[in-house]
C-alpha cells in the first residue's frame, strides 16, 4: 500500500538536501505520529523557513520521528518586505506579527522611540507564533524577527536599495509598486507617535509618507494594512477595475 | 478663562442637533468627569456613530454630565463597505471587528456555513468593541453588526447595487476599484472553506473572486487585509509607483 500524503507542513530550521535523513523534534514527532498518525511510508511536507521546501518520507515513527528528504526545491522571494515598527499598546503585538507573517513578510523589526517602548523578553515568543503562522500558511520563509532597536539603529541596517514608506495619516495614497521593488521597508510609527526630530530623522533617509486609510490607524492595524498593501504588489497585482 | 477642548470623543447613539442639550451616560459621565477632569465650558467632541459629529460644551458635571451642542454636521460616506464573513477559528473574532471599524467598514455581517457556525451571543459584545474603535479613531460611522445569517440569507440583503467580491487564493489580482464604488461588499470565507454548492452560490450571485496575498490566509487575516484594500480604494487610492 502506498503511503498517504500527510496534510501536515513541518517547520525544520537548518539545512536539508535530497537523499538526507532527518530526526524530528519531540514535539514535531508527536504531531507528525501521534496527531496525524502517520506511518513509515508516508510522505510530509517541510520548508527549513529559509525558501527550501521538501517532500519527506517516513522510515521510523516513535519517540523520535525519522524521514528521508525525497525531493527538496529553494523558493526565492520576489519581493522582501520589512516592517519596522514602534511599540504599539500592550497585548497587541501577538496577533500583528501572526498576520505580518501569514502575510509573507521577511523580517519584523521592533522599533524603540522616545514616547513607546517595547517590552523586553518577548522575541522568542514571537519566532514561536512566526513559526506556527509558516507551518498554518504553507509557506517557504518564515518571518524573521529582529532585536528591539532604537530607531536611528533600525533604519541603519535596512538595506541601501529599498524602497522605503513610512505609513502616516497625512501620507499620499498610491498602489502598491509594480512591479514589486526587490526590498521594500514599511516604518509604522509607536502607539504615542513619532516626535519631531524622529520625523525629521526618517525622512531624511529616505521614508515616504504614504496613507493606508480614511482614519488614522493604531499601530498594530497600521502594520498589518501596510504589510496588506505590500502583499498585493508582491503577488503580482494588476491595475484593474470592476 | 476660556474651556478647554478635550480629547475626548464619544459615542451617542441617537440623535442629537445644535442647540440640544444631552445628559450623558454614567461611563461617559465618568470619562468625562473624573478620567478628563472636565469642568463647565469645557469642550468636547462626539457622533452618533451614524454619520452626526457635534462639539459640545458642557454645561453641568457630576454623576450624570450636561452638554450642550454648539454645533453638528452630517457626514457622508462615500464608499459603504459590507463584510460578509464565514466563522474563524475560535478567539480571532473580537479583533478582527476591531480592525474592520477601524479601517472604515460599514457593516458587519457574520455568515454561517455549511462547514463552519458561529457562535451566538456575541453581537452586544463586538458592538462594544465597535464602539470603542470608533472613539478611538474617531470617525463619524460606527461599524453595525449584523445577527448572524446563514449564506443564502446574508447574500439576500447585500444592497443590489453593491460591487461584489469574494476574497479567495485562486482569485484574481485587482487594484481597488477607483473611484470606490458606492457600495462593495467583500465575502470572507470560513475557516473551513466553503463547500462546492456555496460556492457555485456566491459566484452565481455575481462575487468575484479575489486574491489578497501570495499565500492562504486565515478567515480573519483575509477580512481585514480585504478591508484594507477597500479603504484604499475608498480613501482616494491614485495609482503611483515608487
Amino acid at each position: 500500500m502506498p503511503g498517504r500524503e500527510l496534510p501536515a507542513y513541518l517547520h525544520l530550521p537548518g539545512s536539508f538536501a535530497s537523499g538526507q535523513v532527518v530526526e524530528l523534534s519531540e514535539s514535531d514527532s508527536h504531531y507528525v505520529a501521534r496527531v496525524c498518525r502517520a506511518g513509515a511510508g508516508d510522505r510530509v511536507r517541510a520548508t527549513d523557513g529559509c525558501g527550501r521546501v521538501a517532500v519527506f518520507e517516513i522510515v521510523a515513527t516513535g519517540a523520535r520521528v525519522r524521514m528521508h528528504c525525497l525531493e527538496s526545491d529553494q523558493v526565492a522571494r520576489a519581493s522582501e518586505a520589512w516592517v519596522l515598527c514602534g511599540a504599539p499598546d500592550e497585548g497587541r503585538a501577538d496577533w500583528m506579527i501572526e498576520k505580518l507573517a501569514e502575510l509573507g513578510v521577511a523580517r519584523f523589526q521592533p522599533v524603540d522611540s522616545e514616547r513607546s517602548r517595547w517590552r523586553t523578553g518577548r522575541t522568542e515568543r514571537w519566532r514561536r507564533v512566526a513559526s506556527a503562522a509558516l507551518r498554518q500558511s504553507q509557506q517557504a520563509h518564515v518571518l524573521e524577527i529582529g532585536e528591539v532597536l532604537p530607531l536611528e539603529a533600525a533604519l541603519a541596517i535596512v538595506p541601501a536599495d529599498a524602497s522605503r514608506w513610512s505609513a502616516e495619516v497625512a501620507g499620499d495614497l498610491l498602489d502598491p509598486p509594480r512591479p514589486a521593488p526587490a526590498r521594500v521597508a514599511g516604518l509604522i510609527g509607536p502607539a504615542g507617535g513619532w516626535t519631531d526630530p524622529e520625523q525629521q530623522l526618517w525622512a531624511r533617509k529616505g521614508y515616504r509618507p504614504l496613507r493606508l486609510a480614511g482614519a488614522r490607524l493604531r499601530t498594530e492595524t497600521a502594520a498589518v494594512a501596510w504589510a496588506a498593501w505590500w502583499a498585493l504588489g508582491a503577488a503580482g497585482v494588476r491595475a484593474g477595475s470592476i
